[in-house]
């Protein structure tokens, strides 16, 4: 078999056979086909796309090229989340407590990544003492005693995605249904789960920019899921603003702890819900989604999402007190309001101008080295259909180093589309796909 | 400008602008843009196209990125002549003694290449002593005192292309007509002449195997050529049966011998006589096709063709003796005769089954590294429309080495394909394009 025969056969327009992309990716993780071979296949699938079976084939062949995580020794079904990510994202914090005190396991492994805020991992690091760098068998435990552990990604999950990606991103090859979905779904599926939810977000602020996009993606992922065995749902929520008010790393906590307190954002509390009922429902603690939302509200109302969220923190070397007291989460004293020039409603948040300067506060990563600022953010007080009048606070920016400072609050400031007509509501949760 | 910016602009199917082009052809031949990109953009290409300005730019930048061959010191109008390629091609060899006898200069710089037979510095060589390693200055000179010169490729002309097509070749993007034509007609661009005739070849045998392809190639070079401010024609012929009877290295240049005495294969002859005129008529030596061939057929008739390829041989380190006893140019003793195993008329010759054939032989070179032995060959005794009786000889192979013989053997007898019918006789010249 040679490579450049399977390059010319897409290009072609044929079908590859699952030897061929057995032997590319193969070939491609062990360093024996280069990578200008490799993005000329990419190139050529971008044009001529690949079928399920195609795409199926090559997200196995990519969750099989390294470590794969074993949790057949956590009893009961297994549910993971993967979001596609936003401003605002702190979906998992709050998530993954309700959903746990509902009796479903949650054994998650989370990484640290670019972006406007830090990941995960990062964001939980706001708690004193949390330590995200458990052994897998730690792991494993904390999750059969208590129902619930996050650890940073140490395995090597799907290391052909991650050459791929990296050589995609920089070949002009990233823009392809079919690639796109088998390098999350390759990752998701090494990491072990027997359901997966997906939260695909959609509008300006998501890599998908349209409903029908975002719609091919997630039902891409979905066929993906159940082809390799596993059930899997997705849920497709707006991201054409920021979700939620917070914006940064131990105020998204603040902000998660406080959903579980059932006083959160009305969005993000409603996403919540919505990803939380659909975990329990795959892990088999209700038999409809009405009725698994029920038992998520309760275990909020109850208090045991909470205390769910302490027993997770204190498993790994953090503090409960932390939990119940998230105000002594460090979030910087030093902050200035941004204030609205012009009366009317808020037509639109352009999510990423407000990424951008959470970023630019020292609240994300630009590369891999950036070290992140965890007590800087943004406050938004106002949303998209709020009124405003001049000189109204639209949001508040929490600041450590003034360097960027002024620079970070005009991008902020720019963020905020203000309009005379009240804009019409948009719906949250825009489809499910199972 | 970043080069990921620019595959994706083609891509997304943009013309590129001519800065684009620039950049990306100098940043890889320098070596700062990786093979990885490139391949990318190759195939974005292929799938995409490029217009006329966007392949006369890559033309350029192509001929622009090494040495140029300056033939200013020549005088006259120097005319070049570019064969896209195919079995039995020695057309090089009675053509440009016959031009340069009607008085045009010939300065070719020439390679050696891969292939069925060698390339036309490895046909010279069968010349005892004659030298294709001459400096430009001689070489300069020669042309200037008798009216001819060939040299072997010295100079790094075009080593954008070199580096491209090397990339392209095992990537799956060859195929395309911009980036085959702008190959070809950089190397002929930085090689200096002022008129270029090409020779297109078309068929079975040929890189281009449709009339309709390789009029479309045939045309992309015109426009290059005429773009590039030089006079330019290009004349299709039939490549579906091996050009004349000889096919090899020495016999080759007996049978080119034959056709400058006048007793050539008639195919042969008429190609050779048809290309000779346009570059007369280019050359600016007559005012119309027809006068050139006039003058052509003189030039052979007369004996000065024969006579200027042995004051070129000789001005090489070679004897003219050699070109008036081309029984001296040494072809094997040694041959077996191909016998037919019935009766009927040849349909084809299938060119690729007689290359392979003389390329076992040791006629030819699998790679660079290879040593080509000059007095092997095939003599095709029939040809297509050509009648048969079951046990009549169809071809000789002269060989050196038995180790190949029988299978080189029976690929050259597969490759006549001998038919009830006879078939519709095929013009050898298909079009003229200028």
């Amino acid at each position: 078999m040679r490579m450049v025969d399977i390059i010319t056969s897409k290009r072609n327009g044929n079908e590859l056979t699952d030897e061929e992309i057995s032997f590319f990716v193969e070939g491609y993780t062990k360093g024996e086909i280069p990578d200008y071979q490799v993005s000329a296949l990419m190139m050529a699938i971008y044009f001529r796309g690949m079928n399920e079976r195609e795409t199926l084939t090559l997200t196995t062949e990519m969750e099989n090229s390294g470590d794969k995580l074993d949790l057949s020794a956590i009893r009961g079904i297994k549910v993971d989340k993967h979001s596609t990510g936003g401003v605002g994202d702190k979906t998992s914090l709050a998530l993954t407590p309700i959903v746990s005190a509902c009796g479903v396991p949650i054994a998650k492994m989370s990484g640290r990544g670019l972006g406007h805020t830090g990941g995960t991992i990062d964001k939980l690091e706001s708690f004193d003492g949390f330590n995200v760098s458990i052994s897998t068998s730690e792991f494993i435990d904390n999750v059969n005693r208590i129902g619930i552990s996050i650890m940073g990604q140490t395995a090597d999950l799907a290391p052909a995605d991650k050459k791929l990606y990296a050589l995609r991103d920089v070949t002009g090859t990233v823009e392809n249904m079919s690639l796109i979905a088998s390098s999350i779904m390759s990752k998701k599926l090494a990491a072990g789960a027997d359901a997966i939810v997906l939260d695909v977000k959609t509008g300006s602020g998501a890599f998908m920019k349209t409903l029908e996009d975002s719609k091919a993606l997630a039902e891409e992922m979905v066929r993906i899921g159940k082809g390799a065995g596993r059930k899997c749902i997705a849920v497709i929520s707006d991201m054409d603003q920021p979700l939620g008010n917070a914006v940064g790393n131990a105020i998204e906590v603040r902000e998660a702890i406080d959903t579980l307190m059932g006083k959160g954002p009305e969005d993000f509390t409603e996403l919540v819900m919505t990803l939380a009922s659909y975990m329990i429902m795959l892990g088999g603690r209700a038999s409809s989604v009405d009725e698994a939302r029920a038992l998520a509200k309760e275990a909020v109302k109850s208090g045991a999402a909470l205390k769910k969220l302490g027993e997770f923190i204190e498993a790994q070397g953090g503090s409960a007190d932390q939990v119940y007291h998230p105000e002594t989460l460090k979030v910087s004293d030093k902050c200035i309001t941004i204030k609205a020039d012009r009366s009317g409603y808020v037509e639109r948040i352009i999510c990423d101008e407000v990424g951008v300067s959470c970023m630019m506060l020292g609240g994300g990563r630009a590369s891999k080295e950036d070290v992140i600022d965890l007590s800087v953010g943004i406050r938004l007080l106002k949303k998209r259909g709020d009124h405003v009048g001049t000189g109204d606070d639209l949001a508040i920016v929490y600041y450590n180093d003034e360097k960027n400072l002024s620079e970070a609050a005009d991008k902020l400031k720019a963020s905020y589309v203000i309009s005379d007509a009240e804009p019409a509501p948009q719906d949250l949760i825009k489809m499910i796909i199972e």
